[in-house]
């Protein structure tokens, strides 16, 4: 079995195969990371340079230790303290990378599409960490790996993304991944944060945040980007918590239990209240976890496809 | 043997036995440390996280050899370039980061107590590496392993502290290490820099640096960090220089050998002249190595408490 | 054989028989880096540190990469986030660093002879990886390597540099290699960009673009350094492009095929078009990937200088 791409750029270009592949591979992975020895042999002798050229902890450092685990070495890029503020193109930046023969690149940047304009003009396979309002494939893969791990299937699951989903990445990468693998998605936010035509991607639109908690089994809160926005909504993120942010009391009057999940860095207190980041249907820690897993199937499985 | 703590805080939580252990440990390690292969597998597959809150190059680097040296992964991690600022809780930082299964922090900040709060929060072990005004436990225990090494002994040494007492995270720690150790113990400095009662920890006051110097057989220069003073004493370095520098004059017309040490970066012509600090009476540089062989002996002992 | 040097300070310390030893210790280390393998045990048990007080990008990541390609532990160094900004000296920088065991560091500083300065006061070897404006030997060292591999030999073959010649540490450092090997060396750029009685380093002058690139066999086009330049002769890039810079007509216009380098990073339109950059004529992507196979080459040597 093998994907059916060279580079992750975007959940659009899998297909549901590609997705399962990637999944029951990060199970194995996941099993590894239990073990008192964490480490494998497998991308010996890969090397993998993570080009940042946004600002990142997590992500960043959960590749790192995806490539560490995987026994690959690893150089590190941020944009910051680079030729980059020589003014030296992205294509020419990456192609001097690779012409010292670097297997991999992982790749985070604020335009939309860099790495798709990379893909065609270099050898290396690319994975997206990031790119600009477009898409975190990654992401969305860790997210329905926790999903699964909790329902045992994405298949059939109703799942309500909430927030600024005109703005986010992760919202993108999530919904064609859920509806791909053939689970119900609603986006809940304020209409000006929800993209007009944005049910032509199979997904409906809620504006009622207790109604949306009241329909999911899963509830993936999306962080409040201010940076993002032009012209926001709200004066103040006092209003939208007013309006939008999600609280224990509101999780407590639901008929069943729901699964929280939130792609991180909270707002505490604006999207999400810590009674709810902390409680006992949140997830949120564990989606960090398994993230590692997952970055560690999708190195590992690109690495394949190389060899091809 | 082992540690009574499972984190390194401060100095202030040791025992006797503790100091004596760890400093006992580092003797085998700084043996390690002469030999052609200075690396050794004892922390193969344990991963630790160099979390830099506050600049550092001494105290980063050696943390970071020390852990290379024996064979764990590391990641490094600083403020700058992060999701810190997004304005995330530093709570929330790390328990990201523990999440993806990392074994030992090693934690720098600018707010005294930060490293107790997340202990109180996290399951890792932590290493303080300096907070705010409060401990920098590695510093005193490489300050004791090299006056030791050199003296033999701590119990019955005369040490002196020349300098910024009040703003001295070096200095509250090497103060509770060596009262702990039997040592004597006097700070000497500007009263302005001198904080009420210090007393009460067990050391005496002077306001003179010649005396000071007739009684001691350590002086422990700090230096003056300006950026941490409020209402500074003196208008100009130089005068802070005329009054408290340490020149090689000075050692000169003492009846005895001192031992002169200073944690860097020295201000050169401020605290200490490049007389004093390139003579023969410095042990500086043999700090500066004995760090790495202290910081291995910590970690070594932290990871070995973890597994009981 | 071994090097007649225990440093790599510039080119001009080197003999013949030193740059001769280095490009064909390269090629063996050039056929490493074409296995699947590319990794070699050598340099085992070696700590490196990357010293940079410059941004670099691809000089940094080529000397680390030649450093894990070598096994060697690296630690990476750059002036921001460091103790530089709290006033330290360069010498006591590097110092602390060697005191913890370090066997070799690789050094970018603003400063023409920096390196040289810190040689006479350290033990550790140290590789320059550009000063100032004075020298850029491991670039120069690439340089070669690649003529040779194209042109067979270095020896009687005609090397044009174009552009600021006045400012550039790569201008300076192939100067002495080549004519140091018996190439013929033109320089060629604006007037003020040239200086006076550089006839005594053995080249000669033209200001002349269309007839120096009839002359030669090889044209190594430098990058307009705006950065370095005080009082530039031109108002604008657009106007050197005009005068100096090198396109496609120009190379169809020549009666022969010339080999067409650029150290990096190419200000695309500027002192090269792209239909140049990326033509067949051009060998700028080689000169990247044997500039890692070069500092392998340097590294190694120095280390068995070390062990002498």
């Amino acid at each position: 079995m093998s994907l059916s791409v060279k580079h992750l750029l975007g959940i659009k270009d899998l297909t549901p195969e590609d997705i399962d592949l990637i999944l029951r591979t990060a199970d194995n992975f996941k099993d590894v990371l239990q073990r008192p020895i964490k480490k494998v042999p497998t991308l010996r002798d890969t090397t993998i340079v993570n080009l940042f050229y946004e600002n990142s902890t997590r992500t960043r450092i959960s590749f790192e230790l995806a490539e560490k685990r995987l026994s690959a070495d690893t150089i590190n890029f941020t944009a910051s303290g680079s030729s980059v503020s020589k003014g030296e193109t992205l294509i020419d930046t990456v192609n001097n990378i690779l012409s010292m023969k670097v297997d991999m690149v992982v790749m985070r940047h604020s335009a939309s599409g860099a790495p798709h304009f990379l893909a065609q003009h270099i050898n290396a396979s690319i994975v997206n960490a990031g790119d600009g309002i477009n898409e975190h494939p990654t992401q969305a893969l860790l997210d329905a790996f926790s999903i699964r791990e909790k329902l045992g299937d994405l298949k059939g699951k109703k799942v309500a993304l909430f927030g600024d989903i005109m703005h986010s990445r992760v919202a993108l990468s999530n919904i064609y991944l859920l509806t791909k693998m053939g689970a119900e998605v609603i986006v809940c936010g304020p209409p000006t944060l929800i993209p007009k035509h944005i049910e032509k991607l199979g997904v409906k639109v809620s504006y009622d945040v207790r109604k949306t908690l009241e329909w999911c089994d899963v509830a993936n809160v999306l962080r409040i980007q201010l940076e993002r926005q032009n012209k926001p909504l709200f004066s103040t993120l006092r209003e939208y918590s007013l309006y939008y942010g999600i609280n224990k009391a509101m999780l407590d009057s639901l008929k069943k239990e729901i699964i929280i999940m939130h792609p991180g860095p909270i707002n505490r207190g604006v999207e999400l209240n810590s009674d709810v980041a902390d409680s006992k249907n949140s997830i949120i820690l564990d989606q960090v976890q398994n993230g590692v897993a997952v970055r560690m199937a999708v190195l590992y499985l690109l690495a394949g496809k190389k060899e091809e």
